[in-house]
């Protein structure tokens, strides 16, 4: 097809396609006569995918570029995939202060690992946001919140094993980085959303709204 | 204190902390002899909850007025505290498409709730956000994924759940609608980070890197 044609397929204007081939986002598509690109129905599928990474994962397009170049270096073992994605997300977060607070966050950080039985290694980035998370719970008086934190890591457990289920059931190195990084982030998005609806309905039976 | 002293409890710029007072976000200081506005702690929380709700939750500063309005708003029930935030964050998500995986999304969004038991609004916005994300995951060709959301959507009960806990736990309205404004933004990040954490654990046993 022409790149009008993958315009129309996506939704995505063709000023932005172009945008997205001049960043190298979206590999070339075939010259052919009389002189004009074609593309196939591969570029239309990077497109969804960019697209969503960008609106629902809410990643900037130099973070994008990162994490297609992951999914798209042969040999990089999947267990690492997972890793360079998140590290991908995570450089766009904004560092945390320092000072009592942060310690306490670290220190409370290290206790639910060894509770929880996780072996992560030291640099895991995510280590640094649930910190940084707390440290700002602590700071403004939300102690209860802080105290839900082992549910939350009960909870984020059983997504993660439904989660290693989902990409082991995947069949290529490919297809399961893609997997991964789908998951994780238009994931991150769905359990939001979930969380919301579930919280509508316990709010409802707990806060019942004054009858007029 | 002065504004300056403000500035430096909170690590926040002078020039920030008199835009965020121009824009309503913060409330006056108490003007004193001679002529200049003084501070309390007050203002300082009001300074950390603002950068919390921007650096952490990514909200906008528009969409942090919204919130802050609510929760400054007497006499707004707690249950409609959460509703006004959520819708406060959903706004500002890119619409989805429509289409024939948009009408397969709202089918699935509406069983699940059905087999969960859940009684929300047809309004709430977090049904349109879980719609968009399954129809983007079924146009990337993700099955795998979609067919995990039972068991995120059983997570998302368990969150919900801890949740409610919490708010019910804190004394006094404008507090609980604090805490239920800062539990689900910060919370969003802070299960984002665990459910990372878990998952690197998990891969690690699943996918072992290969040995030198």
């Amino acid at each position: 097809m022409r790149v009008s044609e993958l315009s129309r397929v996506t939704g995505v204007p063709v000023a932005t396609i172009k945008y997205y081939l001049r960043e190298g986002l979206l590999p070339s598509g075939e010259l052919s006569p009389p002189n004009r690109a074609r593309y196939g129905d591969a570029h239309a599928h990077r497109v969804a995918l960019i697209r969503s990474l960008t609106d629902v994962g809410g990643m900037s397009i130099a973070d994008v570029r990162t994490v297609l170049q992951v999914i798209d270096t042969p040999g990089i073992p999947i267990h690492d995939v997972l890793g360079a994605t998140v590290q991908a997300i995570t450089a766009a977060r904004p560092g945390a202060g320092t000072g009592g607070e942060q310690r306490d966050a670290a220190r409370m950080v290290d206790d639910l690992i060894a509770r929880r039985g996780w072996q992560v290694h030291r640099t895991n980035p995510s280590r640094a946001i649930a910190e940084d998370v707390l440290a700002r719970l602590d700071r403004l008086g939300q102690q209860r919140v802080i105290e839900a934190l082992d549910a939350y890591a009960a909870a984020a457990d059983l997504i993660a094993e439904a989660d290693l289920a989902v990409v082991a059931a995947v069949e290529g190195r490919d297809a399961r980085a893609e997997t991964a990084v789908l998951g994780t982030l238009l994931g991150d998005v769905l359990i939001a959303a979930l969380r919301r609806l579930a919280q509508e309905h316990i709010s409802a039976k707990q806060f019942p709204p004054p009858t007029e």
